[in-house]
C-alpha cells in the first residue's frame, strides 16, 4: 500500500524510450514488447480507494456498444484483445482493469456512447495518446476506455490567418509536419509529439518547449467541440481570433483532464514557422547570473527568444556519468560549471538573428555573467547542444529510483528549492544526488532526487515538506504535468478550499453523475 | 419602444471624445459637462424588460453599507451626489436608475457587500471605468453600482519574469506607464486606456490594438482574485506561467462581464517593451491584395509584426470630408485608393526592423500588390500615419446616425460583408454611405452605415439579415465589444442552444440568486 502522489518510480526499462524531458516519443513501442511481468500492480489494489457506485459492464452493454459502433475494431474487449496498452500508463506506474475500449469515429458516436453511459451509470475514461505522467489517462477500476485515436482528421488549414481545425485524435507530430509544409507552426511542442493527441494536449493544458514564445494553450486555442457527460454536444468550434459572445466555454475544457467533457474537435491559431533558428549554450557561475542572463535575453533577444532552459552541474554530471555526454564547456581543469543555460532563438531573418545572438553573447561575456559559451545554427549542431538538457531524465534512471517533482516557483526562489532540498537530505546515506533543471523562462523547475532503491525515509523527508515550501512561495505543485490520479489529494497545497469547492461545483454541474474520468483531478 | 440590440446611436456630442477606434479616452469629461438634457431615456422605459424580483434599496440597507464602508466617499447616493456618471454609459445610449454607488477599498469590503446583497436579494452592477459599448457597465433598473475605482493599487512588478500583480481598479494607462519605466509592456492597449480599468478589461475580454502580437487576455492573464455572488473569495492569483493544478477558474471570469463574480486582483505576463517601432501605410487596388499583403507580412515581418489594419476608400473619404484628413497616398488624379493598409512593427533592433520593413515593402511593390506606400519611424510621423484609421468613427458621426457593427468573419469573407451590405442597401435614398475598416490581423470588421437620421426601414434591411450572414459564415456577432445588455438577445446567432444552456447552468451555479449584473450577457 503506497501513499497517493508519492514520487513516481520510473522503471529502468522505460529509460531508452525517454527522448526529451520526461515524456515519451512513442507509446506503441512500450507495449509492443508484450512483457506482462513488467506491468505495475493494479491501481485499485495498490491505493486505498473505493470504487464509485457505477454499474459493472454487462454483455447487454457490450452488445449495445457493438450496435453503436459497427465498424471493425471499434469495440475492443479483454477477451479478444490485450488491453494492457489502454490500462497501463506510459510510466508503468498505474494500472486499471477496463474490460472494454471504445473507438468512436465521429462526434455523433461519442455523443451516443456518453448518453448511454450516463443513462446506465457507466464510468468512462477518455484517452488520447496515453502519454500523461500523472495517471490521468488510464482507468483506476473498470471504467470504459474511450479512445479518441480514430478521430484523427485534419479538417482545414487557413494559410492566410494561420488557423488549424482538426479532430481531437490527431497526433501532434503529424499536425506539426502538415503545418510546416504550409509555412506554419504548431504553437505547442512536446517530447511526446510522436504519440500524444491534440485532445489530450488540450485536456492536460500541455506546456512544453514553446510556451515561453507562444504562451499557453488558453491563448492559442480558438475553438472546440466537446461532448458533455450526458451526450450533449457543445459546438464552440470558432475559428475567429476575437469572439466575445458570452462565456468562453472552451476554456473550461483546457486542463480539466477529461472530467468535464470529451473534446472531439479543436481549432488553433498557428504562428508562422521561423525561417532561422539558433542555439547558444552558456556556462555560469551562479544562479543569480542565470537570472541576469534571462532578463538580458528578454530585452536583447526579445521577439526571437524561443527557449531559455537551465541545468546544474549535478545534472550535467549524471548525463556524463551514465550516458557519456560531456559538456562542450568544461572548465580548463575538467570540472563542470555550476550552471548551464541553453538559449534558443527563432526568427524570420538569419542574419539579423545571428547578429542579435552574437551581440547578446558578447555583452554577457564582457559583464562576467557568462564564463564560457558556444553557439550553433546548423540543425545537427543545434541538436548536439540540446543533448545533455534533453537526456538528464533518462540518465537519472540509471541511479536506480527517482523522486520526481515538477513545480512552478517565482524565479527568485527557483534554484533555492534545489539547495534547500540538498540541505534537508544532507548526510542521508541513501541519497545518490539531488539535481535541478528546467524551463527558466516559464518558472518551471524539475527537481529530481535519486537513490539506489526506493526508501520511505527519503520520501518522508521530501513530502509534505516540499509541497509546503512550494505553497509558501505561492508556487504550483504541478507546473505542466497536471493532477490526474496521482496529485489529486495534494491539490490543497496550491488551491484554497474555496477554489476546490468551486471546482467541485463545476464538476457536479457539468457531470452530475460523475461518470467522466472518476477518481481524477477533483479532490 | 426600440428593439434590443439595434445598432447603437452615437450622439454627435460624443464625437470629440472619440480617440482611437470607437472607445473613449476619458469618461469623466463626458459627464463633467453636466448637461442633463443630453441624457438618454431610461433603459427601463425604453426597452420591454421586466425588473427581477430583487429587493428595493431601503434606508436600513444604506445604513448597513455605511457601516461596512466607513471611509469618506465610499457610499454615494442620489440624494447627495449626482449619480448620472454611474447610471449612463459612455455612448449615452442606456440609463439606469441606481440610487447608490458603493466604492470598496479592499477585497474584504467587496466580499462583505456581496454577502449582504446576496442575503438580502439586492441586485448589483459591478463597474470599472464605464467605457463599455454594449451597456454592460451601467444598471438597467435600480441595481446597486459596485464601483471598483478605489481598488487601484499596484501590488508588484517582477522585472525579471515580467509579472504584474495589481488591484482590479487600476487604470490601464497608469499601468502601461508604470511598466514602461521598467522596460515592460502591457499586452493590452485600447483607445479607452485613460479611463478603463483592468478589472473591466478582463471582464469584457478586451481585444484592442495589440491582440495580433500578444494574443488574447486568456493567454496573458496569470491569475485572479474574484468574489462570488455570495461573498466567497476565490483566490487563484497565481504569478506562475505554468500552473496545472485543476480547473483554470480565472478563465471563467475573462469575458463574463461581471455576471459570475467581481474581479478584485489580477496578475499578468508582460512582454518586454520594444526598443523600436515603425509604421507603413500602403495603398492597394483590391481586398485580395490586402489579404496577400497580410500573408506576406506574417512571413516577412513575422515576429516584429504588431498591427495589421485596413480601411476602405469610403472610410478615407469620410475622414477627408468631415475632418479634413487627406491621405498621403492619393492617386495622381486625386482620388482615393480602394484600400489602405496600416502595418505596425515593434522590435528590439531598429536597424533590423527597418531592413525587414523595407524589404517587405519593396517585395510588395514589385509584385504589384501595393500601388503606393510610405513609412515612418519617428513617433510624430507614426501618429500622423495612424490619423485616418483612428478617426474614422469620429468622422462618421458627422453624417448623422450611425448603424454600427463589430463582427468577426473568416478573412476570405471579411470585406464581402461590406460589399453585400452595399448591394442590399443600393438605391435606398436614406443611406449616406457604407464603410468598412478594422483589424485584418484579428479577422475583425467594423462595418458602419450612416444616414442623416435613424430610419427604421434601413435598420430592418440590416437586421436580422446581417446577423444571419455572420452566422452562416460561422463568424462572431460580437468580436471585441461583448454582449452586455444590448446583444444579449441576438447571442443565438453565434452560440448554439446547447452552449447557451451551458452558460445558463454556469450562471445558476455560481450566482444562484442572479444578483450579479442581471439582464446582461446570459439570454
Amino acid at each position: 500500500m503506497r501513499r497517493l502522489s508519492r514520487a513516481i518510480h520510473l522503471p529502468a526499462a522505460s529509460a531508452k524510450l525517454l527522448a526529451r524531458g520526461t515524456t515519451p516519443t512513442t507509446t506503441t513501442t512500450l507495449f509492443a514488447r508484450g512483457n506482462s511481468s513488467g506491468l505495475p500492480p493494479q491501481t485499485a489494489e495498490r491505493y486505498a480507494i473505493a470504487r464509485g457506485k457505477f454499474q459493472v459492464l454487462s454483455q447487454q452493454h457490450l452488445d449495445h456498444f457493438r450496435r453503436l459502433l459497427p465498424s471493425s475494431g471499434s469495440v475492443l474487449t479483454a477477451e479478444e484483445d490485450g488491453l494492457d496498452g489502454y490500462n497501463v500508463d506510459w510510466l508503468k506506474t498505474v494500472r486499471g482493469q477496463s474490460r472494454v475500449v471504445l473507438k468512436p469515429s465521429t462526434t455523433e458516436e461519442v455523443s451516443a456512447i456518453l448518453r448511454y453511459c450516463s443513462e446506465h451509470s457507466l464510468a468512462v475514461c477518455p484517452q488520447g495518446g496515453n502519454t500523461g505522467l500523472v495517471g490521468g489517462s488510464v482507468p483506476v477500476f473498470d471504467e470504459i476506455v474511450l479512445s479518441m485515436s480514430r478521430m484523427d482528421k485534419i479538417i482545414s488549414v487557413d494559410e492566410i490567418s494561420g488557423t488549424l481545425v482538426c479532430e481531437a485524435g490527431c497526433i501532434l507530430e503529424r499536425i506539426s509536419d502538415h503545418l510546416a509544409e504550409k509555412g506554419l507552426r504548431m504553437p505547442l511542442d512536446l517530447g511526446a509529439k510522436g504519440s500524444c493527441q491534440l485532445g489530450g494536449n488540450i485536456s492536460t493544458n500541455a506546456g512544453g518547449l514553446r510556451l515561453l514564445r507562444y504562451g499557453s494553450l488558453h491563448g492559442s486555442i480558438l475553438g472546440a467541440e466537446f461532448v458533455m457527460a450526458d451526450g450533449t454536444v457543445i459546438d464552440v468550434l470558432s475559428e475567429m481570433r476575437k469572439d466575445n459572445t458570452g462565456y468562453d466555454l472552451k476554456q473550461l475544457i483546457v486542463g480539466s483532464e477529461g472530467t468535464l467533457g470529451v473534446v472531439t474537435k479543436l481549432s488553433f491559431a498557428c504562428p508562422p514557422k521561423p525561417a532561422s533558428e539558433a542555439v547558444a549554450l552558456l556556462a555560469c557561475d551562479s544562479f543569480e547570473d542565470v537570472l541576469c542572463l534571462f532578463r538580458e535575453a528578454r530585452q536583447g533577444l526579445a521577439e526571437i527568444l524561443s527557449a531559455f532552459e537551465f541545468y546544474d552541474a549535478a545534472s550535467a554530471g549524471v548525463a556524463r556519468e551514465h550516458l557519456g555526454l560531456s559538456s562542450p564547456l568544461l572548465r580548463d581543469d575538467g570540472t563542470e560549471s555550476p550552471f548551464y543555460v541553453l538559449v534558443e532563438t527563432g526568427g524570420s531573418n538569419a542574419r539579423h538573428d545571428e547578429e542579435k545572438v552574437h551581440a547578446f553573447l558578447e555583452r554577457m561575456l564582457s559583464t562576467g555573467r557568462v564564463q564560457n559559451g558556444t553557439m550553433a545554427t546548423e540543425p545537427s549542431k543545434i541538436k548536439a547542444l540540446w543533448a545533455t538538457r534533453e537526456r538528464i531524465t533518462e540518465a537519472l534512471l540509471h541511479d536506480g529510483y527517482v523522486y520526481k517533482y515538477d513545480v512552478s516557483l517565482p524565479l527568485r526562489d527557483l534554484y533555492g528549492a534545489v539547495e534547500a532540498t540538498r540541505e534537508r537530505l544532507a548526510g542521508h546515506p541513501g541519497v545518490t544526488r539531488v539535481v535541478g533543471f528546467g524551463h527558466v523562462g516559464d518558472g518551471n523547475l524539475h527537481l529530481n532526487i535519486t537513490s539506489p532503491q526506493y526508501e520511505e525515509a527519503i520520501a518522508d523527508l521530501l513530502e509534505p515538506w516540499l509541497w509546503e515550501q512550494v505553497a509558501a512561495a505561492r508556487g504550483s505543485i504541478s507546473a505542466e504535468h497536471g493532477v490526474g490520479f496521482k496529485k489529486r489529494d495534494v491539490l490543497g497545497y496550491s488551491k484554497s478550499p474555496e477554489a476546490l469547492s468551486l471546482m467541485r461545483q463545476l464538476k457536479d454541474t457539468m457531470d452530475p453523475k460523475g461518470i467522466l474520468n472518476p477518481y481524477k483531478t477533483v479532490p
